[in-house]
């Protein structure tokens, strides 16, 4: 087992990366305040891992919640259920909330955690490769509006990540796929070693060899440690992480919510922040074929939907967290491995890579 | 006009109470971050103060939202309202938000700036007693769940608290004595002497003598600020500002939300905390007759609805936010002046309370 510390003074928490953690309580008991713990998971995962979950606490009182599975449920309605649930159990503010599952469980449930009596105490067990290097790290949680993706949502750090690689046993390929899309984007933003190792090794981890697994997991874990530890609240370099997700929050909205998984909309966006980056005069050519291959290697889509016209990117993006003062800020890439945001783009540019970047 | 400071740190801010003071954009103006602001208040303020209110912004893009009135619209559903206008008018993460109503208005709002992409700023602009000494002050903010009162919420401090007392010239009478139940509050939890006052004073306040108002809300908001100032997260002693909130909240909920005010119940509820305070030996009886002549000249009920039994009473406290471990804590007093929290009460004293102090 692995220890990386995401360091933030009082609210600072370990994420635990190994294989078999599901049969460890003592790595869950420690982060249970009071006498009540609740674990949300939803209909995919209940089956796989909920009873071993339960197990893990004995001695408490421990209760369960469902949900349908799907980022199309990441909505104020599901959240409800959680609350429902809470209230009827009588659970109280020193209850401890368990997200068993992918990235919409993670952040549900962490909105859940801190808007319940005003906040209580979350475990973050991410079962997803996509959950398990980003979503369940960092403190961003939230639900979707239907006219944008996690607009309604608080910071609020778990007490732990625990991550238990044997999960991704049962993850099906297209998950796989997805996660190791926000893997690659840690390359692209700030280790530029990591993209290098990926290029060679992708291969592997699609095979699911166990080893680079936990080396991919940790080395994203760190990578996203490192960032949040410096920014906490998004003033500034945690924006860096972002890349791609104006575009792809775009196609995850404007496709419905569900239909691209958020992970294959973030390579596309990935690939359209890229080409318009090589427009600004940062990329090369071989730049973007080095990104294109990765992507594709790992069976991911390099072109946006052809569903969606220039003019639907653009009215969807306009309504994005990262708009300020009406100004669509993006991620762009100086480099491989270099990341950084900006408002200043001929917005010609813009407009040029939606209508090229595409599929022929 | 006076100002206070609510002593945060960081979070810190001043609460300005006068006359005249909504036609001050120099009061209102430095709070706002970016260039979009957003009013959020309800169909019998609108009429009264919105124009005023949207006149204060000149030179910003503003908007409103005018949400139906009362406690029973303090959900999920009506917040949603006010997400849909922000996304529907493209307000970023630089908008603020101002709350312009009571304290519900003021909850819902506060919640929706503590969750709107992960929080924004917001301004409370009181307009009825309660909120002007209570609900607006201190970063508490929130919605009702149908099982319980303010279950769902977050802490978030706005930037300002902006009280123009002349909002108290349309307030019904029945809202006035409503609040008046919370400036009694602070008399009996922790100023005895504003107790004493209030003792002599409360035919003025109903009269509504405008000095004596501006003196009772500075000395309320002093109460409230410095007890927030000390334990902004309630890990202690702001409990205290709960006193005959675990009754009331019972009341509240139990009769549906909009049939007793607030103010009314919760009046009723620190009868019900006297009398228990007067079983376990702390109040005499002349202290509980006080309590109770102060309540009835403010035109308050001091006892709880016929309608609700004991059994009722029980039922809906065991759900409340104060319970830990299943068990009710209770803020009671050790004297007029003088209030405690505790989970240590014989619980057929609970009981009796809840069986002996009703209407005969």
């Amino acid at each position: 087992m692995k220890t990386l510390n995401v360091d933030l003074g009082e609210r600072s928490y370990p994420i635990h990366i190994g294989s078999g953690l599901l049969k460890r309580p003592e790595l869950f008991k420690p982060h249970v305040q009071g006498t009540q713990v609740m674990i949300v998971t939803n209909t995919t995962v209940a089956p796989l891992y909920l009873e071993r979950c339960r197990a893990l606490f004995e001695g408490f009182e421990v209760a369960d919640v469902v949900l349908p599975d799907g980022e199309q449920y990441k909505n104020l309605q599901t959240l409800n259920l959680i609350f429902d649930a809470l209230i009827e159990r009588r659970f109280d503010r020193k209850c401890t909330l368990v997200a068993l599952g992918g990235g919409v469980i993670g952040d549900i449930t962490g909105f859940a955690a801190a808007t319940y009596q005003r906040g209580v105490n979350f475990i973050q067990v991410p079962t997803t490769l996509l959950a398990q290097v980003d979503s369940s790290v960092g403190g961003k949680t939230g639900v979707n509006h239907p006219k944008g993706k996690n607009m309604i949502g608080a910071f609020h750090q778990p007490q732990s990540v625990i991550i238990d690689t044997d999960t991704l046993d049962t993850l099906e390929d297209r998950q796989l796929s997805a996660g190791l899309a926000e893997v690659i984007k840690y390359g692209l933003i700030r280790d530029r070693e990591f993209f290098e190792y990926l290029e060679e090794h992708l291969p592997d981890l699609l095979a699911r060899d166990k080893d680079q697994l936990a080396y991919a997991i940790e080395r994203s874990c760190w990578n996203k440690a490192e960032v949040v530890a410096a920014d906490e609240f998004e003033a500034g370099q945690r924006a860096l992480l972002n890349l791609g997700h104006t575009f792809g929050h775009a196609i995850e909205a404007g496709m419905g919510y569900g239909k691209w998984l958020h992970g294959e909309a973030i390579a596309a966006g990935m690939m359209q922040a890229g080409y318009l980056s090589k427009l600004m005069g940062h990329l090369r050519d071989e730049d973007l074929a080095r990104m294109a291959r990765v992507f594709e290697t790992a069976h991911l889509p390099i072109y946006p939907p052809d569903e969606m016209s220039p003019t639907d990117f653009l009215a969807l993006m306009a309504g994005d967290k990262k708009v300020q003062a009406g100004k669509i800020r993006l991620v762009l890439l100086k480099a491989i491995g270099q990341a950084y945001v900006t408002g200043e783009y001929p917005p010609e540019l813009l407009e040029e890579t939606l209508k090229a970047w595409r599929r022929r």
